[in-house]
């Protein structure tokens, strides 16, 4: 919609990337601590592996899909509501100007000033409706394209993040050498992913990355106590 | 600030509906996906109970500090924006007083209306910042309990949706009659989940509710392949 009016932003981190920060916070945590909590209650990688990997099946499809099914119920609650503005400002026109007039009366405008404004923008039912999705319900329109892209962002990253934390069970003869190695590249790839997380979306990257470190270091030592107690 | 003006909203589900809805659609979902994963590839119901646990422990560890890491930066992101705007309103008052402008000249007001509205919102710095804050960057000011809240919710919700899955597995003597119990009771319980919520944020439950079984289903189908495959 060109005709309505354009809004400065100031920083708000993309959603592509808002999306890869999901996916792949829990992506490189999950599967770490749940491999890490086995590898100290059984021996054989072997099990350890199809843990692993099954958790990031099960993690990637539950946090994609999920992203997919909310991104569309975003839209769809975006488009009701216009409906609803559009019925609205249509069927009872005087009482949602004066719901923008209650708006513009809140910031000390003189009654004469109101009523100016509220004749503007009730003139143009396109940008009455505009103004309404966005200044009384604070709602943007969202971006159609965006359910699915938004699903395999999510889904990608976490199965990226996943599989870092299981590789070194691949490669090495048992689940404890394993375990010490994927602990090491883990914390790693948690402290770069939690500084380049706090570059884009605060202005204190070294507490983000030693936050994320925090994080999946509880999580594991919640999942090791836990699984040796059990098996 | 009881001097800002009310904004009417439409129908937001609550923070708290939304934390429990996050935390409990992976709870249910991963776990399930994980023990039935498992289940199809070693016998030891042990193991499928240890996985399990663990993996409850480290995904509520995971997404509840997740949820409270990220309220707290909403919170941080919201006051440094409005130090900003107070920065802003106070060294270049003008060019503020322009972005004001620019946002009532695009729905069509005649400049002497333009004019007086900016002066209006201008001469009251706290109303100012305020409306800058809602209409031009389209923030909220957060709760500054909601990041524990947030925190507490989710995790909760996880363990509580996580435990579904998982009890079957206690009570049974094998695998494999584990397996069976825990798909029917987590596929109603998915079932009842989206129903419920979809009764909350969106007009169809029906349809939410088995869009719900289809992720729990779909999640869980990979996860014993994918286990299958290694083990």
């Amino acid at each position: 919609m060109p005709s309505t009016p354009h809004i400065e932003k100031h920083f708000t981190s993309s959603d592509t990337v808002r999306d890869i920060v999901i996916g792949m916070a829990d992506g490189l945590t999950v599967p770490f601590a749940l491999a890490a909590g086995l590898s100290g209650a059984v021996d054989a990688t072997r099990v350890v592996i199809a843990a692993g990997l099954a958790e990031v099946a099960a993690g990637s499809i539950a946090m994609g899909l999920g992203g997919y099914l909310a991104a569309r119920t975003d839209a769809e609650h975006y488009a009701s509501e216009k409906a609803r503005e559009e019925r609205e400002t249509n069927e009872v026109p005087e009482v949602e100007a004066a719901e923008v007039a209650e708006i513009f009366r809140g910031y000390g405008l003189a009654p004469e000033t109101v009523t100016a404004v509220v004749d503007a923008i009730r003139s143009d039912r396109t940008k009455w409706v505009d103004f309404m999705m966005r200044f009384e319900l604070g709602l943007e329109e969202p971006d159609p394209r965006r359910a699915s892209r938004s699903a395999i962002t999510i889904a990608s990253s976490y199965i990226a993040g996943g599989l870092i934390p299981l590789a070194p069970y691949f490669f090495l003869p048992n689940a404890r050498e394993g375990l010490a190695v994927s602990t090491a590249v883990t914390l790693l790839a948690l402290l770069v992913f939690g500084y380049v997380k706090g570059r884009f979306t605060t202005d204190r990257p070294v507490r983000s990355a030693w936050q994320t470190v925090t994080v999946g270091g509880l999580a594991a030592a919640a999942a090791f106590v836990i699984a040796k107690l059990v098996a």
